[in-house]
């Protein structure tokens, strides 16, 4: 076992790439059936590209948003920031349209329109070192919480992990399968679970194909066999991310991580959340005052146009579910670990 | 609320029809797309069936076979049962292999072998009686642990299943599904969901088909929303079926069903397990020793013949799970209710 790794040697994929004059983004409908980069020459184009979920993961749509205004700022003419920034109001706009629930996008566009409107004549310069700033600080965020993660992890420990949180959804290396990324170089973590994370198969399609590029060799599981999992004894660590984390502790995340919480508590391995600090909503109270989106139904009777249930069926969607903090045993960001966390453990963290 | 109701009005489906000279089975492998019947004219027909999975569930095979002896039986001249049976023992050794470790397979037929070895002159028609009572004990079976079931269920309840445990499994009515019928009739249960039961799907594809049938809409999930859905508190209760209750009430089920269990618990909604005594194996003491099942990982890389996960991929595909009795509130036969069971409950109950 060694603290100390290189990173580059797990980390090879990056889902989006600024050649100098265009946005390349990893068609991440096609995976892992066929790699394929989507070339964008136009803010218009990024903007079609995160609507169709051809770039997805909150930190990668913000990613792809601030280089979409920098390609929209080809075509403008400005004496200064504050002037682009007035004549650039509308391709932003389409932008933050494309998914205007995901907060990272806004996110990364408001910060973008902060150092524009602030900038000079230099301002063309300016946006395009904040746009690489800031994939070059999820990507820098990542391998810290990678990092700050693994060391919990004992030698030789089997992980299970749900959904997908890696170089995918981020600017690379990915929060939760950053943490799995660094456990493995570690030779902290010598066995990865992946559920496949019905409906949308998230795990099948992309965590598996990922860690395969990086010479992890993950095993796919059923999300129902979890539990079964867990009683041989193969994993000693949950590792998931988070799609909120609340003032409390609690956090929201892909359907099915609550289930594979109280799993955990009942067989005690330990459950990990991973996400970038900007997940926190020191706003929120609680679990309880997130709002669980429910996606069509039509989504859990067809894969691929074929029909996998029977006509006319009634079914329940929701796309998240909540995990109260009492049954995480770490919340890992890139500023620090909470453990056993509650509320004042992250109002000692985030303020608030 | 009414402990009586009209057990045809929500029993319509027959997937074994006996026509007097053929055999007629539900294709359940067109299920929900296609209705359609097989029609076997030769036990070596049945046999194909089988082995095909055309008809699948334990008791269904079961029965099945019977009649594919009545078949075989047509071919033969014989002075008495003891001549038949000797005349008849390649076929039946057929209809034997074209499952081997169907339990129930072995026991139909080895109970036919007996009738038909003790008839005399007569025994053609020993033989078509035998068949008819294996499938009307098995309905009779199913329907009287129904009303057992139910009456443990309180007014307006919701209940969620897992894989199929139907009439399609069985002579009718079903076993779980038995339970969920009459405890529907009867008003007991007002909403029923089922879990898609990955990787075979036989809860997308054959339960919500069945109830359909029978004027009851079900709400299919996602397996991994099953915690979620608890915490709502849509369901009072989890019915499943088993494939082995130990002499201690664990018990052997589809992958699944024993982080269902763990849910259950989790959240105070009660737990029960339907299946007819000949489920019963007193000598395996408990779930410890039941060997489970582990089939082709390839299973987990495609849904509804549509591949979803990466090539070369390593899975890990358990058939069947155990749940321990001290998750289970009621163990239900056609024999009565196993209220908290242990192994002293079960003896009082099996002897053994």
């Amino acid at each position: 076992m060694t603290d100390t790794f290189d990173f580059d040697r797990y980390d090879r994929i990056r889902p989006i790439r600024w050649t100098g004059d265009a946005l390349e983004l990893l068609d991440q409908r096609k995976l892992p059936f066929t790699v394929e980069y989507v070339r964008c020459e136009t803010s218009d184009e990024v903007a079609q590209a995160i609507h169709a979920l051809t770039v997805r993961g909150a930190p990668a749509i913000g990613i792809a948003a601030a280089w979409g205004v920098v390609l929209a700022a080809r075509g403008v003419q400005a004496d200064d920031g504050a002037q682009a920034a007035e004549r650039l109001q509308a391709p932003m706009q389409r932008l933050h349209d494309a998914r205007p629930t995901a907060v990272n996008l806004a996110w990364a566009l408001a910060r973008m329109r902060r150092v524009m409107a602030a900038a000079g004549a230099d301002w063309r310069e300016v946006i395009e070192r904040e746009a690489k700033a800031i994939a070059d600080e999820d990507l820098a965020a990542n391998r810290r919480m990678g990092a700050l993660g693994a060391a919990l992890i004992e030698p030789e420990s089997g992980v299970l992990t749900h959904c997908n949180t890696g170089s995918l959804a981020t600017a690379g290396f990915g929060t939760a399968l950053g943490v799995i990324r660094a456990g493995f170089a570690q030779g902290r973590i010598n066995r990865v679970y992946a559920g496949e994370t019905r409906p949308w198969l998230q795990g099948a399609r992309l965590t598996v194909w990922e860690l395969q590029q990086d010479g992890i060799s993950p095993i796919l599981i059923a999300d129902s066999a979890a539990s079964h999992l867990m009683k041989t004894g193969a994993v000693q660590w949950v590792v998931v991310g988070a799609d909120r984390i609340c003032a409390n502790g609690d956090t929201a995340n892909k359907i099915g991580t609550y289930q594979l919480a109280i799993a955990a508590r009942h067989h005690g391995v330990k459950f990990m959340v991973a996400a970038p600090s900007s997940t926190v909503d020191m706003a929120t109270a609680s679990g309880e005052a997130i709002h669980i989106e429910e996606r069509d139904p039509g989504e859990m009777f067809a894969l691929g146009g074929v029909r996998t249930a029977a006509e006319d069926v009634g079914a329940w969607n929701p796309v998240f579910d909540v995990t109260p903090h009492t049954l995480i045993d770490a919340i890992v960001t890139e500023l620090g670990v909470i453990e056993r966390p509650d509320e004042a453990a992250m109002r000692a963290a985030f303020g608030g």
